[in-house]
């Protein structure tokens, strides 16, 4: 299997299968920076970045919102001076699909690449 | 007095005055559309804009983001798609200071260069 960050977001329906169990346990340990999160019983996926000010924050965020774009899956991005938090969910599944766990992926990998 | 979305934001220290009970009414009128919340005892302004699209939000992002820098007063920005919610306080008072009306007035006003 290749990487997560190398693969492509399939289009998701309503239907799509939610990750079961034991493959949320196996992607973790592929993204182990990010932290699976219940909100209102709906599983996401989280990870925070910091930076040394506001801007490199925001460089950063654009970053990611060019991605989102670019695989039209769109995450929460809450920026704050210093702080990137980044939130993967699939809304049409209510909770977690694959595309989910590539899209972290390659966020690790766009923040690999600014370092 | 000059309109709110006119004033610059001032130097803001710890022992800066936080807005009291009345200015808080009085300056709520000037910008009707914000919410004051109370979270985790800090009072903040926040305000939900509403976008046809990711990308729409995202541009109206990036005005906001700049005038954060530019008047070097920064908020939280939630970036979703087709919403940007804009949570303005002054982190050095744990409230609310003069300045965040100012900042909540100048967003107004960008909203209104874009439509």
């Amino acid at each position: 299997m290749s990487e997560l960050k190398q693969q492509k977001c399939e289009a998701c329906q309503a239907d799509a299968p939610k990750v079961s169990d034991d493959e949320l346990k196996a992607l973790m340990r592929e993204i182990p920076e990010w932290v699976p999160q219940s909100r209102d019983g709906v599983l996401q996926l989280e990870r925070e970045f910091k930076f040394k000010n506001f801007k490199k924050a925001w460089a950063f965020h654009g970053k990611v919102a060019q991605l989102a774009e670019d695989e039209f899956h769109h995450p929460t991005l809450t920026l704050e001076w210093g702080k990137l938090t980044v939130t993967w969910w699939t809304h049409a599944i209510g909770g977690l699909h694959k595309n989910d766990f590539i899209m972290a992926a390659k966020t690790d990998a766009l923040l690999a690449e600014m370092e």
